[in-house]
């Protein structure tokens, strides 16, 4: 079980590495939210995602033997470019396992990071069975998205630094809205908020038609997605709550909040216009709920976090194109 | 003179309100490049741009009893938030003479912090004229854009950050490239820079037609623009550099950097793509020279600063609609 002890490790041995992403705000979007809105600015760490964080994890606590022998992952796209970077980076190599339909730049960036990519039809095949197949060939190490503990502790690593910087604006009070796909980033930063901030709570953000871990936490048991369409959010469409994560989620994360696809294409032209930064849809469904939904969210700060920015630039064009409301 | 004894104690005010920004990069920049890229994301400032740090600082540095009366200033549109904004935040009131063809977005922005904007025309009006007889007739305190020792100390925090960053990244010999106007930027840069990170050199930019800085530095004397007609990259055309400014750069400034208005363009989407920032034309002159004049440039790394963010979104999408090349 990941805890206290593997994040704050884990962030010692991404100390020179993982970017301390600032912790932004605008009184623009306090005032459309009525409360003080923090963004935790994922979507500048390495990669352009938060899985840096986890990838870098990873990696750094294999034995050297065993990861100069290279590393295996599946991922839409921000997994995917984590784990090509910290392979880079630790002067291995990497395989990674992606959808067709996954966005083009991420696939782009993915080889750019030197990786060796494999397509796989998200419908009718099963990426975990391909990546093990190709990992047991080969003799690699598979590096999961999210149902990995070291995963898990490198997503822990941004609860760290949120904790600090809210205490450090006064905020020692707040819900943190999270992007949630597997529940990876929302374990480990749930974790972290346990043992450093315990006035702030972690909870999972999802766009509509894809929350599972919304219907999961309410329920009390693990539930599925009925589509497994392509989405507008890509980053964050997984079929279910993962088997580590979900345990941490049910026992530390208020219940979930879920989004549509105009909030977060609306949320996504806000951070361009108040924040300057650039969200990807999947990355903005936290600021969405901040934003639109507070009706669901108690006190006077939310913090979101901004999880990643790696965007198609047609997408965003369809955000900045969207009619002032 | 502003000294770095000033800058120190303009951070110093600025603890807790000034904002951190981040020292940026991405492996696909440093390639078009063909060096280290780090950029230092000021648009990412409170108020979108490293305006607010002078502004901050001389409103700081005012007494009390004077600050109470409040304020003027007259800018195209960054100082004049960043004013704005600090004068809100110290419970006093700003009075803002701003260009009628200033970005629709920073004139909005302007009167939402709380300023009221008069508005002038640049091809037919002094500013300088019209700021100081509203400040002699009201008893407010004209906080000058760049001719300022309070502003000019409190540009020069960010040259602060950035030789701390650049030290725990290794770099400790590097060009500093930095969009000019007036020269505030500029000068606080240089003399942060010459005290904290002597191997850093600053390096004034500027756009074609609006060189004046440039010219300037290589004649040994002020020099003025030909045009004073409004450009893509209104944040930084004023025309001659400043009385105070221009001896701080004629000593410490490497050679200027002229660029076109699509190389701006080009480095904005660049920005958008690889760094997931908003910078706006006159921000992105010192990435443009980065990424587009490398011949310009010696070393193995180069630090721009991206200065400000606040861009109308009809630009911005100029900048993303650009074929690439």
């Amino acid at each position: 079980m990941t805890d206290i002890t593997e994040i704050r490790a884990a962030a010692a041995r991404g100390a020179g590495h993982l970017r301390r992403t600032p912790l932004l705000s605008s009184p623009f979007l306090d005032e459309i939210a009525g409360r003080r809105v923090l963004v935790k600015a994922e979507c500048l760490q390495q990669t352009g995602s938060f899985k840096f964080r986890g990838a870098w994890s990873a990696l750094s606590a294999l034995a050297p033997e065993v990861r100069a022998r290279g590393v295996i992952a599946y991922s839409s796209g921000n997994h995917a470019q984590g784990v090509a970077l910290a392979a880079k980076l630790h002067g291995t190599s990497a395989v990674i396992v992606m959808p067709k339909d996954a966005p083009a730049l991420k696939i782009a960036n993915t080889r750019a990071y030197g990786a060796e990519v494999v397509l796989y039809d998200r419908a009718t095949e099963d990426r975990d069975a391909i990546g093990q197949a190709i990992a047991s060939e080969r003799g690699l190490t598979l590096i999961k998205p999210y149902d990995e503990p070291m995963v898990i502790a490198g997503q822990g690593t941004s609860g760290l630094e949120i904790a600090e910087q809210a205490a450090e604006l006064g905020v020692t009070t707040a819900d943190v809205l999270i992007p949630c796909g597997g529940g990876g980033l929302t374990a480990g930063v749930a974790l972290a908020l346990e043992a450093t901030a315990p006035g702030l709570r972690a909870r999972p953000c999802e766009p509509e038609g894809y929350d599972d871990t919304a219907r999961s936490v309410k329920a009390g048991e693990r539930l599925s997605n009925a589509s497994r369409a392509s989405s507008l959010c890509d980053a964050i469409v997984t079929p279910t709550p993962g088997v580590l994560t979900f345990p941490i989620q049910q026992r530390l994360s208020g219940p979930g909040i879920v989004v549509t696809e105009e909030e977060v294409l609306r949320a996504m032209a806000l951070a361009f216009q108040r924040l300057k930064i650039t969200i990807e849809p999947g990355g903005a469904v936290g600021l969405a709920a901040a934003l639109f939904h507070s009706a669901e969210i108690e006190g006077d700060a939310v913090i979101c976090i901004a999880s990643g920015g790696n965007v198609d630039t047609e997408v965003f064009l369809r955000a900045l194109h969207l009619p002032e409301s």
